[in-house]
């Protein structure tokens, strides 16, 4: 049993852009050299979040009108009031989503349905440049 | 410290049907043998997803009804316009609950309350049968 | 590679009262003796959840009035009908956020942003003690 910890290095656009990362997380579970054990994914920041998905053009548009709909970008946010970044509802949708996402591997890759990708969704108003890290415990 | 992946077989009836696994998680516990560590519940698939509740008949009904409000069966989703198989809220529904669920356990038993019970929600359109992960990793 | 479970004991208000518990997690850490692995926070009971968040005065109140807003309290729950506790949203708020929330650690810290806190959110509709679980797995 061991401890391996790796990130993925990311460039979003904001806006509930949502990114596949199952190719580099992928990636860092070679690097691991494991093959049983669970994969922790977190983002740092308290704007982005991470969860899974079809991640198919029309749920590339779904899943953001979703969020708008449930925490409207137009509402008043009293964190606005105070910061001026106009990014109150980035950080409802992101608290609401969850930083953490665990994924369990066997016989050297994810338990992931073939249609279900590992995404990071950045909730902020800009482009930014976002690490995820992802760590695997196992053997 | 090991690490043991077991799964627990459901058959869900679909339209958010929640599905108590408790029973199925704690005769995994014990197949493991392990005493202390955590439980990473994770199903595969992109239109199911797990969590806790107290598993009583008035949330087995207000809880799907809350999903119908926030993310409607009625509405227009590009999903659907794709691929025709009508289960664009699914989708929405199961990424925003999320695929996985950790439980910690000490003393051989989940550090559960006593009206708290882990939960499948199978949110798709149709009854399925779905292997949720049972995986543990600890001494 | 060890396992080690600690709590973290807390008063909340209820009413969606958020309650950053990341001093008593960084405590629990330091007491694990670990440097690199993960944490995995959980709450037992079904009335609150755990999620991370920039804890400042704006998004504290912020976010309860979301929840408010997709769950209302005002609302009808069968649950209540039932029980007749009152308490049907926070059913649905705690199990729609989750109980369970896990943070990577490495160089004997946890990977969180700067403006990034771990928070218990007590649901319910009263004041209560709760005992937050923290579990770490790693070296």
């Amino acid at each position: 049993m061991d401890v391996y910890t790796a990130s993925i290095p990311t460039k979003t656009k904001g806006n509930a852009d949502m990114l596949d990362v199952t190719d580099g997380a992928r990636r860092a579970l070679r690097e691991s050299g494991m093959t049983e054990g669970q994969a922790t994914f977190f983002v740092s920041g308290s704007t982005a979040a991470l969860t899974t998905i079809e991640y198919e053009p029309g749920l590339q548009r779904d899943y953001p009108e979703f969020f708008e709909k449930i925490a409207p970008s137009s509402e008043t946010y009293k964190h606005n009031q105070t910061w001026h970044d106009g990014n109150g509802h980035s950080h409802v949708r992101a608290s609401l989503q969850g930083p953490s996402l665990v994924v369990p591997f066997a016989n050297g890759d994810f338990l992931l349905g073939t249609w279900q990708q590992i995404i990071l969704v950045d909730f902020d108003t800009r482009p930014r440049s976002r690490d995820v890290v992802a760590q695997f415990i196992g053997k």
